[in-house]
């Protein structure tokens, strides 16, 4: 298949990613690490984080294999499975992981680097920590699009001539996704159980029993803690990232190819045009970075201006940019499907705008949440759940808007649901996910670099460097805080509609599975006792003749089984993290009882016994639900079929979003109302007050970053089995 | 049309229950109500109670006015309605309110008598309170049943001859469950709210800060708590049960009645069926009853096994009965209807045991979060949070079986989705929840009486009875626990298949408000452009023409909302219970600290001040939420169609349901944990680890009391409405 010259922009953006990313890297590196003590610290957390990722890639490692092993198996023994889909599927893991690791090294070196430049100035401290967040946004993306463009290129070379090549390339393609998704699961529930365990564990006992400050050195799990900065809220994001950026692609991409089967043209068309808004999103994303500018001596305010003009002109730029790539490439209906993409971009800022009433302590809910501390912390934690729980409408309603109006912009206003006008519409909504994620170099920098202030005042705290160095990184903190809202509003939004872009892949790859167990002489036969023919079929002829409609029992079992997994996913990392953080807490009583002089300063704590807890419960406790999540839709796509599966996406992220939404927004709420009543107010720190809010907060930490966001990956991780497995399913048809 | 002979049993049954109900209650009234301290105590509850219920059956009297009266305007005026609706729907209420209003009055007048029979023995206070909670069962099931036949008879007479008759009078039958839903919903909010903020704010000043035991009477709110016990656990779940009895039974003669529309004969048998195993159920309870015998000195072991054995041998009758009960009426495919039925039963238990297994402190799940007292409160929220989580999964897989298995036995094992297995199928589901509820008479006297026993608890603490027969109260409370699991289940999963039941009534009476309209001259054009039939059409043609299936946008938007709508509806009622408990706490603090010689037990606290703050904040707070739930489906009904609501339904059905379990687990292990630690584990009453478990007790008052069991009748509410507005979403298809 020729591959058109405009294509050749798509690895062009992503080596510029990467480029850029290394310059960030290597100027970062020229940066002093400060005093001895710094460079210690430093040194004690990089080789925690680095011990925990090595330890948990080589399980991750095992897990992969086994996977590939029996996709293998499905593909050159049962050939019930594409042949691409054991290298796709390894390289998504491969990819993902790399993206983490990357974001990781980067975030481990720039910490100590961070606090040394806060020690003389509020915005070179901003310069440092922003630029190496950036690193890991140009990473993610860079090798988000590079994957994705080798690719097509593999591919185009061995698929042409019919049709039918493009959709074939896009599926498999759609398979990398599982190995990226997969290893997304792996470090955000591995990372989230061991930043959490240690998170927890420093709080409750040296916080609340022993009335010492965070980040304290005295404190035995303290490195553990900033360790677990790393390896959850940076390496857990990027590989988190990866997926949702590669997801929205692929998904978009596979039902292009699907929507505009009958004119060759325009499915190629249709096919690129998410990989270039994509690829073009990352020169927005650059522009932005740059637009990030500290002048000496800026106030914080300033400061401020700087950072949310870099995302909001990328933002902005980015809209207008789909118009006019749309109108070039000369897409059909290209300014309804550039709507599509702005009520993308709208949904996710609405979206942040409530996540930031909801869980900032300059709004009502939050406050009301620190007012309840006067009376204990059992009313903070009903507070806090009860403003998780009602936080969910807004997020669901306008993704509910957003889905309607990017289906609608997409397909000219056809409700007439004809399979053309469905495909057309998913079409729209798969590209509004797209158009959110395309700014991700900019928006992932601001998240990222949160952690890597984190951990500057960490190693501030440790190395003793006084007050205001405390505060300054403190003050950064906030500052990626107050940006990473938006960031967060679009992930969460795109995460949601890319899972129903995944919906129609599923049924594509079905509609394939199919094909290719007729050419091996199988036939269906409908319910009115027709022969069934997959190849002319479309997508509601499947939905017919597998009756997936709300009246179908096994419909409706799928849904509940669907809701029920998420529900246990977060029940089973809530536990984990639960007993992490007691092993953590019992570990910490036992140094400050048995280690004498380590309350007076005069001895050291043995950090390496609490990160040696945190690793390993990580290790052992993540195994369980992750594997849940891969077997989950194999079993009931061979127990209740095509319906049963497509009840599972649907109920598991109806669900699953509205619960990812709640934790998060629950854990948000008290950690706010927390620093609300650290900042003086209902008596601050040391009060009852402030204790019944930290109860709030530990109890928040595994909600907003252990379970609540592995759910967005568990969403489409059970939709990327789905589709992987496709062929099982229609395997067990034949019987 | 002519009525069977065998019909008459169905009045006959409702009017035994009845007579016995008042039998007890005589009985009840005889006994002594114990010293001058002991009436003064119950008569402060009961005029709180009442008056309590008076003011919320002003503000539901006020709200059932408005709606019976747009129900009118829609039957009279618009002509989009039956005109039988709005009076349906003012007898559902009323009988509603009758049921929790009788249940309620005896339970304020047994409290001090059972009080006062413990202080000669177990076994008579157990009689007493156990008598008593059989007048709520027999009430609710008498009332429902009365009320079921009286429209039968009334509208058999009216519609005649054609084979619509039944259906027609049938899914007229279910609007009187919508009367039922709301009433249920608003008591059991109102009285969810009340019970909850008089608990949690005695508990969190009385307990925590002054150390004085549960029920002191220097504590303020502990006639308001003694009072909540009343109106949310007695009134409130007998209306709860009042409306899942009648949904269950109504939505299975609604289903009978079109599944079998070809066979007159068959249709009315499969009409009545549901309403004689309920007949039967009576007289079974009955029986069941009497077993619970009680002997002089009996040891708690015997009072247990007594209790048991009245439920167990009553679940097993009524499964042989269901065997013989379809036979003598040759119901169409017997066998395989009694074995839903047994499918269902068996489904309860495993529930039941389940629930038992996640809350019960004599097994692992609960021990762990007493254990997890040690690290304080925040890790028993954690642990709490994360079993209640994972508790969901036993449930909805055994619901999800139990679902598949009715199905499958009604209709012969055809999983052709044909329109007519379906409809069998459904069949077998709606009958398997008539099956699980046939003998709430004893179950709910096995539940009623656990806060009878409860509140005679409270009344001999605050008449200073002594130790010993607090004791016993306490003792007969657990009794009550302990078998009050399999009612429980069989609540929860009957709530499941009713829900699911009412899904097919809701098509149904799409398909009569669509004859309607095609009568008034209305024509429906479907996606190939012909004409739509509805008169013809069956339950598959309307899934095809709505195109009810799940790449529809606007069925994922339903469903979407459906998951939103729970969890928006939780948080609503944990927000006002978290409201008014500060209310309450700070009230409670006012007087310890203004009313002088409190605490020494010198003078008397303000009670009434405190019942005021419930009653004033539960009317308050009751309106919003459960507005809303009548709200969203007529909103979604209006802007989205029939599909939309379709999806909200199976949204709100699925997630609500597993939420339910979630909210109910939590909150029942955390009590447990609790009470494990007062039993002398980790310290015992008054350490660090005991006010650790008071706090997850608090955090899990609302969650068990309030908002989970709220849940239930929420999601068959929403179904109600749908199916009362069908004319309203019809005649917005016409624009």
């Amino acid at each position: 298949m020729n591959i058109p010259s405009v294509f050749w922009i798509i690895p062009l953006a992503s080596i510029c990613a990467l480029g850029m990313a290394w310059v960030f890297f290597r100027q970062m590196m020229k940066e002093e690490e400060g005093t001895a003590r710094m460079k210690e610290i430093a040194g004690h957390v990089r080789r925690g984080a680095m011990a925990y990722l090595k330890q948990q890639y080589k399980v991750v490692t095992l897990v992969f294999i086994v996977l590939a092993l029996i996709f293998a198996f499905m593909a050159y023994v049962l050939h019930v499975q594409n042949p691409w889909v054991p290298f796709a599927f390894l390289t998504g893991g491969f990819f993902s992981g790399l993206a983490g690791f990357f974001g990781m090294k980067t975030a481990t070196y720039a910490s100590a680097r961070t606090a040394n430049a806060a020690r003389s100035g509020l915005d070179r401290g901003l310069k440092i920590a922003f630029r190496s967040g950036a690193v890991m946004g140009l990473v993610v993306v860079g090798l988000g699009l590079l994957d994705i463009a080798l690719w097509f290129i593999v591919l185009s070379y061995f698929y042409s001539g019919d049709h039918m090549a493009l959709v074939t390339i896009t599926t498999t393609m759609l398979t990398f996704g599982m190995g990226a998704s997969t290893q997304a699961l792996f470090a955000r529930v591995g990372g989230g159980i061991y930043t959490k365990a240690a998170d927890v564990g420093a709080d409750l006992v040296g916080k609340v029993e022993a009335n010492i400050p965070e980040d304290d050195p005295r404190n035995p799990a303290t490195i553990a803690d900033n360790v677990g900065d790393n390896v959850g809220d940076v390496a857990g994001m990027g590989a988190d990232l990866y997926e949702s950026y590669c997801g929205s692609i692929l998904s978009t991409a596979a039902i292009g190819a699907t929507a505009f089967a009958i004119n060759a043209d325009m499915q190629l068309k249709a096919v690129i045009a998410p990989m270039i808004i994509a690829a073009v999103g990352i020169f927005l994303s650059l522009l932005g970075i740059y637009l990030v500018r500290t002048k000496e001596g800026a106030t914080m305010k300033e400061l401020l201006h700087s950072l949310s003009l870099g995302t909001n002109v990328a933002a902005v730029l980015i809209a207008i940019a789909t118009f006019c790539i749309l109108y070039l490439m000369q897409i059909e209906n290209w300014v309804g499907v550039s709507f599509s993409v702005l009520s993308g971009l709208a949904a996710g800022v609405v979206i942040g705008q409530a996540t930031e009433y909801y869980t900032s302590h300059s709004y009502k809910p939050t406050q009301k949440i620190a007012e309840a501390s006067q009376t204990g912390p059992a009313t903070v934690i009903i507070k806090g759940i009860g403003t998780g729980m009602i936080s969910t409408m807004i997020p669901v309603v306008t993704i509910s808007v957003a889905i309607m109006l990017s289906y609608l912009f997409a397909n000219n206003f056809d409700l007439s649901m004809s399979a053309e006008s469905i495909s057309k519409g998913l079409y729209g909504i798969g590209i509004a996910a797209v158009g959110m994620l395309s700014t991700l170099g900019i928006t992932l920098a601001t998240d990222a670099y949160g952690p890597i202030a984190d951990n500057a005042g960490g190693n501030a705290e440790m190395s003793e460097l006084g007050e205001e160095v405390r505060q300054r990184t403190d003050a950064l903190d906030a500052l990626g805080n107050t940006t990473a809202a938006t960031g967060k509003g679009f992930a969460i939004g795109s995460a949601a509609l890319t899972a129903l872009a995944l919906l129609a892949s599923y049924v594509e790859e079905i509609k394939i599975a199919m094909q290719r167990a007729v050419n091996e002489g199988q036939t269906f036969i409908d319910n009115a006792g027709n022969m069934f023919n997959p190849s002319t079929a479309n997508m509601i002829d499947f939905m017919d003749f597998f009756q997936v409609n709300l009246m179908n029992p096994k419909v409706l079992v799928g849904a509940f089984i669907g809701g029920m997994a998420a529900f246990l996913f977060c029940g089973l990392t809530m536990g984990a993290v639960g007993r992490a953080a007691q092993t953590m807490v019992n570990e910490v009583r036992r140094q400050f009882s048995e280690i004498k002089g380590i309350l007076e300063g005069k001895a050291t704590p043995d950090y390496g016994r609490c990160v040696e807890i945190s690793t390993r419960s990580a290790q052992r406790e993540m195994v369980f639900p992750s594997l849940l999540a891969i077997i989950i839709p194999i079993v009931v796509g061979v127990l209740l079929g095509v319906g049963g599966v497509m009840g599972l996406l649907v109920g598991g992220l109806t669900t699953g979003f509205t619960l990812a939404v709640f934790m998060a927004n629950s854990g948000g709420a008290w950690d706010n109302a927390k620093k609300m009543v650290e900042e003086g107010h209902f008596g601050g720190k040391g009060t009852e007050c402030h204790k019944a809010t930290i109860v709030g907060d530990t109890v928040g930490d595994p909600f907003k970053d252990t379970s609540g966001p592995s759910l967005n990956i568990l969403i489409k991780l059970m939709s990327m089995v789905s589709i992987v497995m496709a062929g099982l399913t229609v395997a067990c048809i034949k019987q």
